[in-house]
């Protein structure tokens, strides 16, 4: 298991890991099966999206954000609630095939950090099966 | 891998593919393990739920309708914003046992390909872990 | 494989089975690669979430009651369309890296059984690649 380290910037914000998951798996050598990008995190998930137009992302995260109101009767006394329901949401992993060390992905596919209670330092698991 | 080619109907659509896939997974022989079954688009996705009632079905994207607007402060120009964002919430991927060739699903459950910005022609990767 | 049966005590609710599924990895041996939790019903779902403080658990599901209304002009006649939805937004299965036999999870993170049209007897898979 390969681990990404990754410093978010913002309290919601979606960010490209496409290439450091790359990085992770050059790594582990021209491997073929299934890569699993996993989150450790219950406030963070992640993603598989369009990385050709940043706007697309602002776009995901307004819609998120309307869905889980940042105001309700939340019974969580941390007041991140929202952060946990969004994560559950994108999900805690990912699965990408992996052919001679290479991630298949399709044309506009990236995989996308999904920070929903930063800003933190957060970790990354690349595994492959 | 194999890939499934698929063209689909309508601008959101739920195509049930279980049959497709394990069509695919006949061709690989019987084989025990994980099945990936991987959009490689960023406007469809891929869900498990009911294939008996096809109002389930309806009942799904009438819901995906209201909980992601057609119209709202969009960013991307493409107008094709609601789209990325149903993909998200159903997913790229969906893992599936396999059984000596065969995909272990319950009674009622069905693989479907999501379409949220149709009709167009998609393909469909299917792995073995 | 091995297969988890659980009885849910409520029509909507999240049952931890991060020790359930610990125990049916010990009966594998101290094995390495990724796990799969499915679900293989189309009326429940699983997530990996918070399981320090159990409110997080009341205010996943009181945002997803918000989202998925009671109330709709829905077409499938048994009346459990939002368990329907609500599956799927979750989805049927979450993968999870295994070293040595254990669940690799981040520290605040458990497996939870989402229940959305119970009380039932449900069965879970849990299947290492």
């Amino acid at each position: 298991m390969e681990i990404i380290t990754l410093k978010t910037n913002a309290q919601t914000e979606m960010i490209d890991i496409t290439d450091r998951v790359q990085e992770a798996l050059d790594r582990q050598g021209p491997r073929d099966g299934i890569c699993m990008v996993y989150v450790p995190h219950t406030t963070a998930g992640v993603t598989i999206n369009e990385n050709a137009d940043p706007t697309v992302r602002d776009d995901i995260l307004m819609v998120l954000n309307q869905m889980v109101p940042s105001k309700a009767p939340y019974r969580h006394l941390e007041g991140n609630s929202p952060a946990h329901v969004k994560a559950s949401l994108m999900g805690a992993s990912q699965m990408v095939a992996v052919a001679q060390g290479r991630l298949v992905l399709g044309t506009w596919q990236g995989i996308f950090f999904c920070e929903f209670d930063g800003p933190r330092t957060r970790k990354i698991h690349v595994t492959i099966a």
